[in-house]
């Protein structure tokens, strides 16, 4: 059994656009982050730097399994199913790259940005400027890629896209009040996004996890 | 044959840490950043991105592959050798959780303390507190982990003390000016930091890309 623990943020939306993509049937309970349920000791046991998501996966003789890190979460999925990751060769590299792109690169810096820009009341132009322009940087390194490719890796879908797939959302909507216009000069980030953005899966990972 | 392309700095020292202790032959070109030299196309062609490190290898068929992002790289070097990443289970994805974990949020945080509090002529208080206060709180998810494990994914030396290793070196001497006495109070990352800098390979590594 798969039980995922996570919440309505770009990281936390990577796991449930997966699943779904996977069809695997999982339970999935929000960790609050505003409420600061990410600190019980319940979750510190699975998640030893308090962030969501973390998944758990208990086998059928009852072993427990508990992993942290979107990245590395997504990687136990695909490599547990054999889906969405290649096993070898260099479309496995391609699509690690840009996995390992997205979680040291655009999450940070866009979490950063909204950080600066949006959630913090003291306003530093400073940081506001470096996040504003690396986070026009760094779309501009996608839209650059998906110029040449269909997809962020290459030429199949992969958890590289599920991985940057929430971020480029959150340019698009939360953090447009930071992006402002930088993101319409990038139509084939905006192609990707739509396309991304039209499939099942994706449309029913990203309205979860349910909350009131 | 292996051509390392990389720079001086915690990212850039992870790769040469790894091939010395795969004892794999390879070159090493460095690209000096401070002159801008990761900006040429030839290396743009490797590293879309324009960060350090990139890896090339060509096979016996003459076959290339590159590879950017030093997560990525230390993978296929593992995966390549079966060494310093379990193939599978629990230990994998242990391994795993804190590559990604160093790769999201050690070694970015860690960056942008460097910009914020050392390279910044300009002063933000607001950004250097917080990016102090978090490299304060992953030194001590750090310390806490190696207080139970001697290594930073459990019994075993991996690629995450790879990646770990020259970043926690950066905030013990480099970045020591902003961290002030905070490693100090991590008895088991000082523990731990000494152990990883008595390895042999882990001190050649260091000492790479030889530079005028």
């Amino acid at each position: 059994m798969l039980t995922l623990h996570t919440w309505t943020t770009p990281n936390g939306r990577k796991i449930p656009i997966m699943l779904e993509e996977l069809g695997l049937e999982y339970d999935i309970l929000a960790v609050d982050i505003g409420k600061g349920e990410q600190f019980t000791p319940e979750f510190l046991a699975m998640s030893p730097n308090n962030k969501i998501p973390a998944l758990e996966h208990v086998d059928a003789d009852g072993n427990k399994l508990t992993i942290f890190e979107s990245g590395a979460i997504l990687q136990y999925l695909a490599e547990k199913t054999g889906q969405l990751l290649p096993a070898a060769g260099p479309a496995r590299y391609q699509v690690l790259e840009w996995l390992h792109w997205q979680i040291g690169g655009l999450g940070p810096m866009f979490g950063q940005l909204g950080f600066f820009a949006l959630r913090s009341e003291e306003k530093s132009p400073l940081a506001i400027d470096r996040f504003v322009e690396e986070a026009d940087r760094l779309m501009g390194v996608m839209d650059k890629q998906l110029s040449k490719h269909p997809y962020i890796a290459g030429a199949q879908y992969s958890i590289a896209d599920i991985a940057c797939y929430p971020w480029a959302v959150a340019a698009r909507d939360k953090l447009k009040p930071a992006v402002g216009d930088k993101l319409a000069d990038k139509p084939h980030l905006n192609r990707w996004l739509d396309m991304i953005g039209a499939r099942p899966a994706v449309q029913r990972g990203m309205a979860l996890p349910k909350v009131d």
